[in-house]
């Protein structure tokens, strides 16, 4: 049986991400149902009046039979797991997933031979908690949703997984898996590790220097105020991707310090930092229409209108 | 004749910095007078009620005569004029300024031979607006306003700097000139650097990466969008003290990438940084007490007071 571009959906992970898309889900009207390894968060859920267990091998046979979407929504360490059991029990469902970085969950889709059926996803979208107690179906709320978009990718699921971000408020943006990367890098994992860096140079200009701290610093050190496991697992995660924006920014950094050691000027630096805040500041969305996944060379047009701050709130 | 620690107020410059210490200083009940080059700033102060003047002799004369506190406000690059100035009209008043980082202006104040009645001065406060009609007598409420404090320092000028930054509401940090620069260059010129860089990284991304940013990138380029004559002004006058910050940052980050490179952990940067901020979370000053200027070890006392959170709220 095929349930169309609406099937049900499957969420495997019921933590702040996972459970956000299944009250989504379930607010906007559609058939969702979930698995979490813990029964403390299954209890949880099925306390909030949602359709969840723990049994993986069970959800996942009638993920097969309803030929639900299932989004992968456990944390990366748990995904080998999870993979193997979709091999096992549900391999021709529709495959998404909300686990971030692009490259390493491609790799693993790719090892259990499940890529055929395999559209990833990540929504930009997260608090500094966790855990279903924290999930919430407003959480992607004009979020951007990254749905990745390549060659070959199938067109079915492609949409499937789309209309599922727009189900829960997002809006998508197409992209590859490479260039997602690179730009969470540049924009999310970047901002943290200059974030860490800049916490301890203050600190170690001890209390005379944190006294004298004032909007620049605070608002400059904010994310380093995240949970370290979290930060860690993202940045180590997108190391390749990371490594390349870290060069960019150590070399500019590296002519700037050269140029005040040299009492020389720091204009490249400021110029270009200011205008790019400014082009930042002033970016906004547009909204991609006429593109029908499947169409000739939908792909292209959907990955140009990605990079050119295209996104879909319709589909 | 002198005025005791409470002389009148002559402040030359009134700018953002200057205009906000004559509002205040006269709002608190002391004689105060002003200088400013331009005749649209004097004709605005005036028409505001203050007394204010555009001929710097006369206005340097009549401080002269009444031994008053001259506070140095213009821009750094109308310093030396203003200096040469002083030492024809007024040579044996007391002197401070606002202007910033102190490595320079110590250097010029001795250079006119005034460095005997100088007592430097820097409140960190500030807006993104500039000039008179920017300025306003709470600018420095709770404000730390740093007093230089060092050995040989004439503890009768220091005591009537001190009064003057706690009459305009701010707090004073006491320290000496190289350790406010370094400290300074930490929480202020650094993540002014950093924001550049950022902001520069992820603009270079395209409209994809900027399409996807969230917090982290909006907080962490925030201060990108200060005017960069500004930012290069006060980064280019800190030279040294931010090159020294600025290797230590590049040391945290060079290793941060190799351990990316490697597939390694990046633990080292995560944990310090959250400690970090942490520590800056948890900062808070206390208030110094029973240090009186001029008595033994005053100066030692003061500055170990002040490297440890210590502030003077009342003097």
């Amino acid at each position: 049986m095929s349930a169309g571009v609406d099937p049900p959906v499957c969420v495997l992970g019921l933590g702040l991400i996972g459970g956000s898309v299944l009250r989504a889900a379930v607010a906007a009207g559609r058939t969702a149902f979930g698995y979490n390894r813990s029964d403390g968060a299954v209890r949880a859920a099925r306390g909030d009046g949602f359709d969840a267990s723990t049994d993986l091998a069970a959800v996942l046979d009638r993920a097969a039979a309803a030929s639900a979407l299932i989004v992968i929504a456990v944390p990366m360490p748990a995904v080998d797991a999870v993979l193997a059991a979709i091999a096992e029990h549900a391999p021709d469902c529709p495959l998404t997933d909300v686990v971030s970085v692009k490259g390493a969950i491609t790799a693993a889709v790719q090892a259990h031979d499940l890529s055929r059926r395999f559209v990833g996803g990540h929504p930009m979208a997260g608090t500094a908690e966790s855990g279903w107690e924290a999930s919430f179906a407003e959480l992607f709320a004009d979020a951007a949703w990254v749905v990745e978009t390549h060659p070959g990718v199938d067109p079915e699921v492609w949409t499937q997984v789309a209309r599922l971000a727009v189900l829960c408020g997002a809006v998508v943006v197409p992209a590859q898996a490479r260039e997602h990367d690179l730009a969470v890098a540049r924009v999310s994992h970047l901002p943290h590790v200059l974030a860490e860096a800049l916490a301890s140079a203050g600190a170690n200009g001890g209390d005379l220097a944190l006294g004298l701290a004032a909007g620049s610093f605070r608002d400059g050190t904010r994310v380093a105020g995240s949970a370290p496991e979290l930060v860690r697992a993202m940045c180590e995660a997108n190391s390749t991707a990371l490594v390349h924006a870290l060069d960019e920014t150590l070399d500019a950094l590296t002519q700037a310090r050269s140029a005040l050691a040299d009492r020389s000027s720091v204009a490249d630096l400021v110029t270009a930092g200011h205008q790019a805040r400014q082009r930042y500041e002033r970016f906004e969305r547009w909204d991609i229409s006429g593109i029908t996944p499947g169409s000739p060379d939908w792909v292209n047009r959907m990955l140009a209108a990605g990079r050119s701050g295209g996104v879909l709130r319709k589909i």
